[in-house]
């Protein structure tokens, strides 16, 4: 590993990208929480306030879903991402939303603060040379099939394209076991932090597909060496229109966001 | 299966797609062979000419082309697509080519007869709507960690914005046993062949990474009851700039299309 | 691939082993079929008498039960042998089955004219030792997470302790996609065919898990040189005590057989 | 999950296994460390008092090796119980070693205090039913393709014929990402542990492949709730006769101990 990257090597500390007050990697440890989809503004607000409340960074949010079944809801789109400029006013959070289509970067980029490439994207080379050419802060996720090798390399597609605000995000790969909706790999991100510079986040939820495994998952990747968690919370799990059986309600967030703070302090990382 | 699928019932018959003298679906089988990417004016004209000769029906390259790698060979573009232009007028063969970005349509529109949704873009989701807006032939390609069920859905998106002329390609799936590039998974073709009236192409190249193996499969392929094949054949196969170790010569693909000849009487259908 | 490998080159063409009047290997193309477990006499019997009627040459059926789950039917065992040698007399068929360990293997080589080594026990490395220390053909199943190099060399195992009268049997592997039971993988067949000598069978049954593929695929293994099939039949597979689904009846094999003929025939081998 | 499995609920809080001072299970966390294989006195003694000196409760060390390879290094076989007897007297660590073949209990059960079925045995039956005829304490690691269900299923097979003294061990899975040798399932860890009362223990060597992941998977292990940990340590591990690569050598075991220290007191657990 390592010989066909060209890019971020270790050879000038962790890449360090600041938004407003916040730094990701270095050593803070950044939350990114909210819900799988904007469903309604009740709902987003509301979630907004308490994840904020329990200390999270950011607010995520899909205003444009990728969508397995072109029968299932699609998201809000354009109303999606005025609910989360309002959310962003009401709460002071900053956003991370995803981009399914260069077409709508306009219209994303006066509302994210981090653009979320998702998993299904990760091979939309056209999508990652075009983000290439801005220098707005991209969340690259894993493609669920993707080899460590593949992940880096389109991670260097939006470098190569001249932007190096390049975070990663682990959130489970495909197997043979269906147990769990995907398998986190968190080996996978101890050996990227060993040899590039990368900040890597992991996303417990869709990493496991089910609410109980998202705590212990959490705590597992902050002692692995991730610089922060992308976790869905949602006031109401079951009435979920996307995601709900992986979404920790607000007490759940929380009592989480507690329990995460001494494993943050033991491995010297600031959490808040 | 088939129950959370609206479309393509087994209900009226193999779906038929006519392209000039050309009908898809049917009792015909129909090749479509040609080089991985397009490198240069003799390359592809004289890959056409070899693969017109030996009874092809279409001739396939790629002029954008989807690389895992920045630092790999992209495919030539607008000029690929000048180039395309040229070799079917000089041999009369029907064109397909890959289609990476909407942006590009037009493009290609005007030199494609049939545009490829390759794997890597079958999750792709703005650009299954945005083609399932035009009338134009669409071959989608399976994900290779995609589901029948996923792919199936994919198609759907394409069928449900209005598009009914979608053809599916199985090319090969990703398995824990890399010793051939891919999986090619045959029962997919013969379990989606006996509910949908898709017609299913077989990618025998891509499916297995290696030419001795494009033979022997494409053979399976016919018996299993795909409607055609889509073979990389390259004149000099190992100066190919991307793909070679797959492509077969043009003596290799005029064998094997001899040898195709009678597998497809046996089963009814029709080589031409 | 073949460098690790020491025995079984294409030196000196293909490995024939013969049993009475039957040779596997060389231009033969030898059809073993019956029920999944042996569960009664009745049941055998007819099986038996069905599939000799249509043409097979071998009958399969297991005594002893490699079961996932404890609460399962876990075969006749003894009785269930003395029942196949029943079936044998009758019918004049050979027998296949399987051992799952080697204190049985007094009983079971009184019976079976080839042992069976299951998916689940390619990896067991003392039962192979142990049979390599016999002269009893072997048909080793491929583990169905084995890697093809893994599967030679579990072959290789039996080799250098001594026996040389080994079969191959793809049977499908395990992927990502559970729709079908098993991935069938027809390119390792092409692939294994290619440099050794080994005789290779497909097993489409335990390699789509529905009766429906039983078919195409048999028809696909003879095309990409398989050297024969491995097929569950069953007198009323839905009530069979297991693996019904993927069972054919007897009506079923018999149309499939006659189906195979023609395509044996096509590619040089003889099918009876 | 859990409704197909009758034993093990989590009615009567963790199931624990006492061996002379030790107790697994409850809130202790049991380190087992040593080398893949026994090689010779030599290596095994120093790597014992190494181990010891550190903090590990017990010796690993493999006397029969299931080696996908005929050729590779196969163990030393009842030489090798000696010189774990021998280690045990020296040093007073107890002993994990593992068994293949039911033959070889009587030696085996005279050195070791748990016996260890392999991954590649997982899905031996036959050994499954006779250990679970005994009382012995049997660590059970998963098959490297067995999915939840299945690997609850086969320590059924144990308990249902009267041995419930067993512990379960994941050691990463199969996937298509070879970059490291397999993939540790720690959701599967935490997913166990919350409806099962079985001790669960981790082994990051086998599940990483790679000695720089062993300390991070290892941490990640205690906060997901694992009982203990399985490690390959070797005085030389570049000189290692098999698994060198993922081996710690005795200062970087040292040094792990230390760190793990705080981590199990963070979660309740003591490491002793």
């Amino acid at each position: 590993m390592g010989k066909v990257f060209r890019f971020e090597r270790k050879t000038n500390g962790l890449q360090k990208i600041n938004m407003r007050d916040i730094v990701i990697g270095d050593s803070n440890f950044v939350v990114m929480a909210g819900p799988c989809a904007v469903e309604n503004r009740e709902q987003l607000i509301s979630t907004a306030k308490c994840v904020k409340e329990s200390g999270s960074h950011f607010l995520r949010g899909g205003a444009f879903k990728p969508r397995v079944s072109p029968y299932s809801f699609q998201g809000l789109g354009e109303e999606g991402l005025e609910l989360l400029n309002e959310a962003k006013k009401e709460t002071g959070l900053l956003i991370i939303t995803e981009l399914m289509d260069k077409s709508d970067f306009g219209l994303i980029d006066r509302c994210a603060d981090i653009i979320q490439v998702g998993s299904r994207n990760m091979h939309n080379y056209s999508l990652l040379k075009f983000l290439g050419e801005t220098q707005k802060p991209v969340m690259l996720k894993r493609g669920y099939s993707a080899t460590i090798e593949e992940w880096l390399l389109a991670a260097e597609y939006i470098h190569i394209y001249g932007n190096s605000n390049v975070i990663l995000c682990e959130r489970g790969i495909r197997t043979f076991d269906n147990t769990t909706r995907f398998t986190l790999d968190l080996g996978a991100v101890a050996l990227i932090k060993s040899f590039t510079n990368y900040p890597v986040f992991v996303d417990p939820s869709h990493g496991s597909g089910m609410r109980e495994l998202v705590g212990p998952l959490a705590k597992a990747a902050v002692v692995v060496g991730a610089d922060g968690l992308l976790i869905e919370v949602h006031t109401d799990p079951d009435q979920a229109l996307s995601d709900g059986k992986q979404s920790l309600s607000c007490e759940d967030f929380s009592r989480l966001m507690d329990e995460l703070n001494p494993i943050c302090s033991l491995v010297g990382k600031k959490l808040m």
